[in-house]
């Protein structure tokens, strides 16, 4: 199954010892022993469900943008929603600088997703409750009609403990929201119009306090389940799940979490660059990236080489990353 | 520059008022206005040290593996280390059941990462201090003369609050071991050997105890741095740094926490799924997708597919993902 969902590129070099156990081969051993836990047991998808190989394979490029299985399908118009939130002048109280630059970030993103066909909203300026209104007020819209949504933000950030997303990031007030709870607004169970589609996540924010020096470098170095067994989970001892389980749903779930990526400015625990007349290095090398290769290449190569140029530039050195949970490919709809 | 670093595929289709500002504008203009802080002024990078397009652009290929500035070189052999913590039997205090089908998985990766040049060490059933100790001999080998370095982990798992990367693994013993931890014995710093090359990361284990039904879904449903102004970090009101800043060294630094990629068998919080006669979903997709596809696409474009195959199996829902630091792609040595 997973073969037809490779590149259309010459066949491969041989790898001894190294060709897979097909599928089919567990799935008619483990169908010869079936026995407990049926309930568990979901067979193994369909001819007529797995990934069809696209009938005249790209020349020429890696993916072919019209594969439904590989790529996320954008067809909509407008595309998807686009919140960005651009908190320059922070309250006394706060004790936090202005954001001098921001603005220029700011209308850089505004420029290049209404290019990508987003439906673009700006807030300026929000407190930390306001901003989860505007969050929640996104998520609880009907995004049936859409194939996408999107959320940048342009604030200080904090570094702080969490348990899925790093960093929080703040209200002009100084007050934090968690980005895994800026997320979470949005997952499958909470966004239900969403489920399924991807939903991007641009945090230009510092991820903490550290400046990193950097180190020199010497540049010249260079599925699916089958019956067969008891399914465990690699947490606490765990009991069998017993009831009424739904199988024929099966394939037609999505884990909660699924179809999200969270690009971060920078490294979890490290500051982030920003210059008052050009902005922050994160985003004008976003934009750069994106304004180049958007119409060839998908989002996480392009992400790619953000962090190599970010990681080229300065004396205190920045590191953007992801967290990725999307499951194919992600292109924007340039024209 | 970055123009320099898009694949070489046919002319882009224009993006009407997007062309981007050249940075080269910026640096002109910026060198005429110079003026505080130099010390923190970064000149753009000299032609010389640009990234070059290679000679003769692939074709019928998104990405030249050949070119030093899009994709990681490996060319030693061995490649890399390869530790394997494969942890199956615990301790009686800890509670914590036998994972059963762990040593499936184990093999499965032995074989690939061997044919994939690495040198593959596995170590089984570890307490936590004794992974620990492991995983400080390896950070502290020289790895000089090899490309990579990776650590796969097969454990139980917790979900722990943390500051970098989520999830803590298991010894034997049922003590925890952060996987923030385990991966920073790897950085810049802690590990000099492997500055600038990939350090990868596959974990299996769980993120925590969330078991995820999932949801229905309708299928059908579709650089650098100029002077010009003052830098300012998005963290704390943020003072510019004063001293002897060594500016000849920034082009050939790279940021501590660069060059990481963590994947996750399960999206934080969540369990992870594993099978007595076929080992973990994770596993075993990842194995399939690397054999499969490995000789033509990168990593990051193989881990979707596996986001992609996992997240379609079973009833209690799994979406693997990855915290990708990486700066370039990376392609597995195939043969």
């Amino acid at each position: 199954m997973l073969m037809e969902k490779c590149q259309a590129l010459p066949a491969p070099p041989q790898l001894p010892d190294l060709r897979p156990v097909e599928l089919e081969v567990h799935r008619e051993k483990s169908n010869r022993n079936v026995s407990f836990p049926e309930r568990l047991s979901i067979p193994v998808q369909a001819e007529s469900e797995r990934p069809q190989m696209s009938p005249i394979p790209a020349q020429g490029s890696a993916v072919d943008k019209r594969n439904h299985n590989l790529v996320y399908q954008l067809k909509a118009k407008p595309c998807g929603h686009c919140l960005v939130f651009n908190n320059v002048t922070f309250s006394r109280d706060s004790k936090l600088s202005t954001r001098n630059g921001s603005d220029v970030d700011c209308e850089k993103l505004e420029r290049i997703f209404k290019a990508f066909s987003f439906n673009v909203l700006t807030k300026r300026d929000l407190k930390a409750q306001e901003m989860v209104v505007e969050l929640q007020k996104l998520a609880r819209q009907d995004h049936s009609a859409l194939d996408c949504c999107v959320v940048v933000i342009l604030s200080h950030g904090r570094q702080v403990s969490h348990i899925q997303f790093p960093g929080a990031i703040c209200g002009t007030d100084g007050n934090l929201i968690p980005v895994e709870k800026i997320v979470n607004y949005f997952n499958g169970s909470n966004c239900p119009s969403l489920r399924g589609k991807p939903k991007l996540f641009f945090i230009q924010a510092c991820g903490g306090d550290q400046k990193d020096r950097g180190f020199v470098v010497n540049y010249d170095a260079p599925g699916e389940e089958a019956p067969g067994g008891p399914l465990e989970s690699d947490a606490n001892p765990f009991q069998t799940p017993q009831g009424n389980l739904d199988q024929p749903d099966a394939v037609a779930c999505l884990p909660t979490p699924s179809d999200i990526l969270v690009s971060y400015s920078t490294f979890p625990g490290y500051v982030s660059w920003r210059e008052e007349s050009r902005g922050s290095w994160y985003v004008e090398t976003l934009v750069n990236v994106l304004q180049q290769c958007a119409y060839a290449e998908d989002l996480l190569s392009m992400l790619v080489k953000v962090t190599d140029a970010v990681a080229d530039r300065g004396i205190y050195k920045q590191v953007p990353g992801c967290f990725n949970f999307l499951r194919k490919k992600f292109f924007f709809m340039v024209h």
